[in-house]
Formats: structure tokens, C-alpha cells, sequence
């Protein structure tokens, strides 16, 4: 049997663990980036050239690009890959992944522009972590056509593949759950560690003893230990949250649905990044807070 | 040896749990509740009278009461245990255990007027299964001095007594960090889930996938449950939070801490409580973002 020959596009810090997964995993993997430092670096790992005629070969493309508006250039625009993007590259029966969080409409748009029998909606949790390690949470919609097509390799660079039904968007509705929940509760973090240190206590107590409490969060055992360290190198960045919680936003908007906590972690993200922590990791939105409360944070040098 | 004798005030949800759990431990224990019937049946279960004259012979008191109201009239008014409240009675080696919710600076306050050798600042958090289990998490602080006199009860109802410093004060402020991260995380539930049922998705899917990805908390995996099954037997009341969090925003406003994710989480509680939701579960914050949505959710008949 010959290997399976797949594309994965945007070797950032998420595609690009989840692409040397599915080396390890046994497939060819032609890797795609605006970087060409990346694509020469992922191609002496895979060693399969970032080729866009390989496209014709391939069963599966997968997306894991920032946005829906970049989905949309390199499927559909004329690009690098030639005149109408990937799409025009592709053989017919090709699978589409898309792994880019993006709001549930735009889900549907694409399933209904590429075929619901090709298209599955893919996004992803977990972190840079557990892309590397294969281990991520996939939520994923799409019909048993699409998933006979491109479920194999969902299931190579993944821990579970949440299948949350036959039409594409449900998966992009969960993922956008999840980051409502994520972002707040990186500001909510954020808010409570400081406002503690703002009351006499250590920033590594109160990580530690909350992770024994009901204010535990995923976030607050994740990102806390980055307040508590000073360190702000950039796994994910403050801009995420800001286009996370501001696709969240739109969507409650669209949908005349209120929600507060969303836009109180979204004006704190905003003020990160207006700032200009847009860069830092996004635990500096608890610079934010420290800032307004005249408060020094470990690692502050000024 | 003979039996250590104490008194615990305050049987409701919290307290007559631990009040039970140290009735198993080998203490006698005297509880005193506002409601007669409650002090009966503990009366029954411990074997030791509701009786103010016993408090001369105790070697701790332990308040789980409401608020800082309450233990500074359980502790100082002229009440039902005599002229100068419960500190009237008590020997003068006896230890107060405060497990109630208050300010940072009142806990300094009352060690101030007891004793700073006989007083506990002891907040307690893991909710009403882990009290009548004895695994509750104790946030404590406290002399030396006062944890020889009131340490053995404290550890005799918990899973584990975390010892803050060596000053009141420390242990509420703690409880303060994770009641903001509980009150804003148990909102945030209310909001991702009725924000994905709005986009389609089911409540109950939303929880279990959510368990699996970077948006979790302890509080999504113990109030979503009540949502998903319309469940709002008040466990812990919409108004418990209302305190707690009004508590946090009084410190936040006291110390100039700009907390808006705590503003935000408060205003859903209030909401909800003045919209005659206040004696029902705290998740029952989920049906005003219903309201505010248009949303039915499961077990709602109207």
C-alpha cells in the first residue's frame, strides 16, 4: 500500500506540530507557508517538497491559517498554488479541513462553496503542547462522506475527534464556546491573581491553592504559572485573543445574544494590545491589570 | 482521654456537614443554628445539646454563618448565648475559627479584638459534597499559637488545610480570589453554554466536549450539569453569589482594583436575583441570558 500524500497549509505554532505529527504518523505531508524559512525547515523534515503541483495528489488538504479571510485567499484566490487557489489545484475527490477558527456561518459558506461530501469543519483545541504530541481535542462537523474522505488524517494528528454532527458549522459553533470560555477565563485569571497580590499574597499560592478550590480553571493552572514566572514569550499571542473573543463577539452580535463577560475579556485583550503587548503571550493582559492598580509583577524590571 | 468538646454555628448547607464529619471524627460537637428544627436534628445526631451554657467548657467555636454581620453579632452581640455574645462565654483559652466569607480587613479586625493567639482565619471552599465528606480545602491563616489551640478541629473537617501566614486576614483574602474566579466561571458557564444552544449545539455535548479542551474549569463541570437538566434545587443560592462577589467588588473598590470580569459577573447575579431568582441554584444565572436571548431551556415549561 503507498503512503498517503496530504497538504497541510500554515506551519505556525499549531500546523506545524500537528504537520510533524502526521510525518510520524506515516504520511507524506507537502508543508505550506507565507515563511519560507518554514517551508524549507518542514521540508527536510518531511521530505516532500512545498510544491504546489503536489496538490493534484493529494486526498486531504488541511488548513491551519489564522482566519477566515485568509481560508478564503488560499482556497479561492489566485495565489502561489495558481488562478482559483488550492481549490482549483485539487483532484475532485480531495478532502478540505479546515482547522482555522472561524464563525459557524462562514463554516457552512464553504461547505456549501467546496461540497459537503469534501468539506470538513475541523477546528481544534488544546494548545502548541498537545499539537505537538498528537494529542489535540478536534471538534469537528461535516458529513460521513467528508469524513470518510478526510477522517483518517483528523484521527492520525489527534487525541479525539469530536464529530458534532453532519453539517459543517457545529464544530466552528463549539470552538467558538470554547474560546469565549478560554478568553475569559485567561482575563479572569489574570484578574484574580493580581487582585490577590493586590491584597498581600503570592502569585505561585494562589495558583496552587486555587488549583485545589472551585475557582480552578484549565486557564488559571496554564497561563498563571506565566504571570508567577514573568515570562511572556509569545505560545499564543495577546492578538489571538483579541481576534478570538472579537469573532465571539460578532457572532453574539449577529445573533442578538448579550454577552458581557465576552466583552469585559475582550476590552481588557484590547487594552493589551493597544498597548502594545499585542505580541507578548496572552497571560500580559495581566500587565493590564497590574498597570491600573499600580502593582509591579514578577519579572518587571521598571 | 477524654472527649474534645466544641461548638459549631451555623448548620446549613456547609456547616451541617462539618458539623456531622467532626461528630465522626470523635468530637463532641454543640451546634447552634437560627433554625430551631435544624439544631434538633444535629442535636440528635451529635448526642450533645444545643445548650449556650456548654460554650464555657469548649475548646473551640467554629462560625460558618454568612457574613461578617453575623459573626460579629454571633460573637459579640447580646444574644441568645448571653450578655457580649459567644466571646462572653468561652474560656479564655478557647480558639475561634472564622469559616466565614468576609473582608480581609475584618478578619484583622477580629483577630485584633479576641486575640491574634486565639483567632483562625479560616474560609473554607469545595462546596457542600466535600463538607459532608471531609475533604473541604481550609484557607487558613492564623498565630502559631492560635493553630495549637484551633488547628486539630480544622484539620479533623478537611481534606487539607492550606496555612497562608501567620496573620488574619490571609485566608480571606484567598477565599476572596477564589470566590472572583468561581462567581465570574460559574457566569461564564451560563454564558458559553446558552451562547452555543443559541448557535445550535447541545448543552450537555458542550459540557463533556468543553471537559476535553482548554475552556474547562471546575465550575463548567459542576453547575453545567444543573443547566443541561433544569436543576435549580439551591445547592448554593444566585444570592450567595451576590454576596461574595458584591464582596469582592467592596474590596477591589476599597483597594482602587479595576475588576471588570467581576463587575460584569456581578451584574448577571443581580440580574438574575431581581428578577426573583435569588433562593434557586447559582446556576440559575443561566435564565437570564435565556431571557435576555430568547432562549428555552431544559426544564423550562413556560
Amino acid at each position: 500500500m503507498s503512503q498517503q500524500r496530504v497538504a497541510l497549509v500554515g506551519l505556525g505554532s499549531m500546523g506545524g506540530g500537528m504537520a510533524r505529527v502526521l510525518v510520524n504518523a506515516g504520511f507524506a505531508v507537502h508543508g505550506y507557508d507565507v515563511d519560507p524559512q518554514r517551508e524549507a525547515e518542514f521540508a527536510a523534515v518531511s521530505g516532500a517538497a512545498a510544491d504546489p503541483a503536489a496538490l493534484a495528489d493529494v486526498s486531504a488538504v488541511i488548513l491551519v491559517v489564522v482566519n477566515a479571510r485568509q481560508v478564503e485567499e488560499v482556497l479561492f484566490a489566485d495565489n502561489r498554488f495558481g488562478p482559483g487557489g488550492i481549490v482549483g489545484c485539487l483532484s475532485p475527490g480531495a478532502a478540505v479541513v479546515n482547522c482555522a477558527t472561524v464563525p459557524p456561518a462562514f463554516a457552512r459558506e464553504m461547505a456549501g462553496r467546496i461540497g459537503p461530501d469534501r468539506y470538513i469543519d475541523a477546528p481544534v483545541s488544546g494548545g502548541t503542547a498537545r499539537a505537538a504530541s498528537g494529542d489535540l481535542a478536534v471538534l469537528a462537523s461535516g458529513s460521513p462522506a467528508a469524513f470518510e474522505r478526510g477522517g483518517a488524517v483528523l484521527e492520525a494528528m489527534a487525541g479525539t475527534v469530536y464529530r458534532l454532527g453532519a453539517e459543517a458549522g457545529a464544530g466552528s459553533a463549539m470552538k467558538a464556546v470554547n474560546q469565549l470560555l478560554a478568553g475569559v477565563h485567561i482575563a479572569a485569571a489574570a484578574e484574580a491573581i493580581t487582585f490577590g497580590m493586590a491584597q498581600g499574597l503570592d502569585p505561585g499560592q494562589i495558583i496552587s491553592v486555587i488549583g485545589d478550590c472551585a475557582g480552578n480553571s484549565w486557564m488559571l493552572q496554564n497561563r498563571g504559572p506565566h504571570i508567577r514566572d514573568g515570562d511572556y514569550a509569545p505560545l499564543s499571542a495577546v492578538e489571538i485573543f483579541v481576534k478570538d473573543l472579537g469573532l465571539v463577539d460578532d457572532i453574539a452580535r449577529d445573533a442578538r445574544f448579550s454577552a458581557p463577560l465576552t466583552a469585559a475579556a475582550l476590552a481588557q485583550f484590547l487594552a493589551a494590545s493597544g498597548s502594545g503587548l499585542g505580541a507578548e503571550h496572552d497571560a500580559a493582559v495581566a500587565k493590564v491589570y497590574a498597570r491600573n492598580a499600580g502593582l509591579t509583577l514578577p519579572g518587571d524590571t521598571e
